[in-house]
């Protein structure tokens, strides 16, 4: 990779290319990587290929690391030398799945833009938001011929998907992915123009809970009243884990809960918009605990969601059955210093202790992540903040998000990194939903907001 | 049709014909008349066709009677006379749908016998039932020359499917339908060697609750503690309708639910063998309302089931969704003297009432049937229960059933008879299920008992 000739800025060079990106983009989204269905193994590791070439072709120095699930594609350019700091990217290539397929107005993964949004599975998340990464390192290449600091990227194929593979191999990967700052470019600002630094995310673990009445399904006429309903058993039993006030009764389940200072808490900005949520969503804000505004009840307090619920019929009409089985799909985020395997062996505990006697109950714990939070005046905070306004025009907002990135936390211990989490996402962008976008003039800004923060960070040490 | 020349009994006459019954029954349960699924409306036709022809050939004047849905099959023989009771036989020539289809071991719509076992959808419910009737009433004829009393059968298409149809004639059809006596085959005996007369059956009414919190999925990280998941808000809410002890709270539930005298439940077989219950389905019989036994909590009380329950992600793993909506099949089933109409407006407003606000809720009133019990005093109890009794050499025990045949009590007080339930199944038939049977030595214990009932019913006078 030679420098280009000439003085072409960023900005003409990203619209020199401007088709080629969106081109590139778009082939990048046909690829079908669902990591939670195994039937697309394959394009998941298409994917990697796909993407570790792209980085090839930028003149990062590429190595592909298996793991017992899909494939970590790794890259680094350490030309910048030894009194440079090191940044560490993480981004996924692996997206959710698509159901309900029929809400989607354009198939997922065939890329369509309407009003400037490009929709598609992986728009955004994390597909959109990491393609903007990887140009802003590869035209700063062009240009310069160069990067002012050490760079590492790890972008794995599971993180809709536990991240286990990655995980099983940080402690192998130490040194490789030793860093001196973490970015993870998966997040969102409040609005199109209010620019917003990330400062943690929220942990998480997962359950499936199963309970069996029966060897088959049994009709209702001749066996209601004898048979006990596991769709009843499911829900008398789920219901007993919060109360009117939506506090969570699992013991211990609050005890690592680490409350924010004072000072801390002043510096996010806590306002909620409850006027555009309703208007965005169709929803109030009031699924939180009483006594805690939204901000509090999605930063800064532990949750305990049912993302699935499924038993007996579900179609047209309806069907006089008692189910065999009933199944939950439960979640719960956690935030520091919760630890993930301690909360979902209490969640456990708590339903094997209180389900209706009779029935089999079956828990599978899935594991999850650690809540991570960075320090707001860490030098990549400071950098990634002062780019976020430069781009924008405007003071970065600091904020927390609800969500995770499961192995965000492990990953930033290991490298031995200062953590923030970015990104030029909008709340309504549908990720993990139908019709997914992200808009082409926010595709640009991240390019943008990640070649200043690059060449920013030099400036802050 | 002339009498039958010589002194042949029916046991005789059966054996002579039982190649031609076989392969005549066989031919019938080739029909897909699945009333549930529109695209096997060309074989509900033509299977109503084939019966009336049956019948035709049999000696009976037969009609055919359209309906906002599928014909019903009318056919009587009045040449009894004024003087002699009537008798209407109901049935239907529709069957349950017939997936889950890989769980049969032999395709559902070409019976196969193993074992003495007729093993195809209909088998029992209620074309195997349906066709012994039909037999036992051609062979007397043909025995005989004439029946000793007047028949009329009513056999319609839609009885796995509501009996709109048939509902939406029964007033237009009064006349014809009038009778003394009422009889349904399609119910079980307790064992293969037990005779049981069947004395009523429980109502239903059915709804769909579906709640709506948002108008799309959403990311359970980023709305987890803002948005009401309608998930936990239909746990909560469904919830509420049972007390720890299965008593159902909704007001007025109970209000019209008729006590049986003591003198009445001495008569009924309360026996319950829980152990053969448990060996058989894997299950305790514990799903009723503490302080009753099984049968009568699944003879003498209502019920609020659960018969589906679904809502966000049911796949494999887990997928962090708060999703949009939670939707829940439900259907009540009744007991003399609730009327369906009533409990489902009762349930409907209770849930109404008791959803948490904020989110939205719709609830669809499916309508039902009401319940419906017999006398057994009457000379058509009477005279079921001694050819029961005469054909398996052992006292016939007085039951009833906890499921429904929703158009019966409609249909008996149009006609004006008194009614019973009768039948050779047994509770292992799979009926509904994957694997339908039914045993050809209760086939013809079905025909025998069918011809003793009507030669019987004429000394009960």
């Amino acid at each position: 990779m030679t420098k280009l000739q000439g003085s072409s800025s960023l900005a003409e060079l990203f619209q020199q290319q401007r088709e080629q990106i969106l081109k590139d983009y778009f082939t990048l989204l046909r690829f079908q990587s669902i990591s939670a269905e195994e039937e697309y193994a394959g394009e998941l590791i298409a994917c990697s290929e796909w993407i570790a070439n792209y980085l090839r072709q930028m003149g990062l120095q590429v190595e592909i690391w298996k793991t017992s699930s899909y494939p970590v594609v790794y890259a680094e350019d350490l030309r910048a030398g030894k009194d440079k700091p090191t940044l560490l990217f993480y981004g996924h290539y692996d997206v959710q799945p698509v159901d309900p397929l029929d809400k989607w107005l354009s198939p997922p993964f065939e890329p369509t833009v309407r009003n400037g949004e490009v929709f598609a599975r992986g728009a955004q998340d994390n597909k959109g938001q990491l393609f903007y990464v990887l140009n802003a390192v590869r035209l700063l290449l062009q240009r310069d011929g160069a990067l002012p600091i050490n760079l590492k990227m790890c972008i794995e194929g599971e993180e809709e998907n536990k991240s286990h593979g990655l995980a099983g191999i940080l402690s192998a990967r130490k040194e490789k992915l030793k860093a001196d700052y973490m970015a993870v470019a998966d997040f969102d600002i409040p609005d199109r123009n209010t620019p917003a630094l990330t400062l943690g995310v929220r942990g998480l673990c997962a359950l499936t809970v199963e309970i069996e009445g029966s060897n088959t399904d049994l009709h209702s006429g001749q066996h209601g009243g004898i048979a006990y309903n596991p769709n009843h058993a499911l829900v008398e039993l789920l219901a007993k884990v919060r109360d009117a006030n939506g506090r969570i009764l699992i013991p211990g389940f609050y005890d690592d809960v680490e409350e924010l200072s004072a000072s801390q808490r002043e510096r996010l900005n806590m306002n909620f918009d409850a006027k555009l949520y309703e208007k965005t969503f169709a929803a109030q804000p009031i699924g939180g605990e009483k006594g805690f505004s939204p901000h509090e009840s999605n930063w800064l307090r532990p949750t305990f969601e049912i993302n699935g619920l499924s038993g007996g019929y579900g179609g047209l009409g309806f069907k006089t059955v008692i189910p065999a089985k009933a199944m939950a799909k439960i979640s719960c985020r956690l935030v520091p210093k919760q630890d993930p395997d301690k909360v979902s062996a209490q969640v456990a505990s708590f339903l094997k202790q209180h389900c209706p006697k009779g029935l089999k109950l079956t828990v599978t714990e899935h594991g999850g992540g650690k809540p991570a939070r960075g320090d707001p005046d860490s030098p990549i905070a400071r950098a990634t903040a002062d780019a976020y306004q430069e781009i924008f025009g405007a003071p970065c907002q600091l904020i927390l998000s609800g969500g995770s990135i499961p192995i965000s936390a492990d990953l930033a211990e290991t490298s031995g990194a200062e953590i923030v989490y970015f990104g030029t996402g909008l709340p309504d962008d549908q990720i993990h939903a139908p019709n997914e976008h992200f808009g082409l003039d926010r595709f640009e800004k991240g390019f943008h907001l990640v070649t200043r923060m690059i060449e920013r960070l030099i400036d802050m040490r």
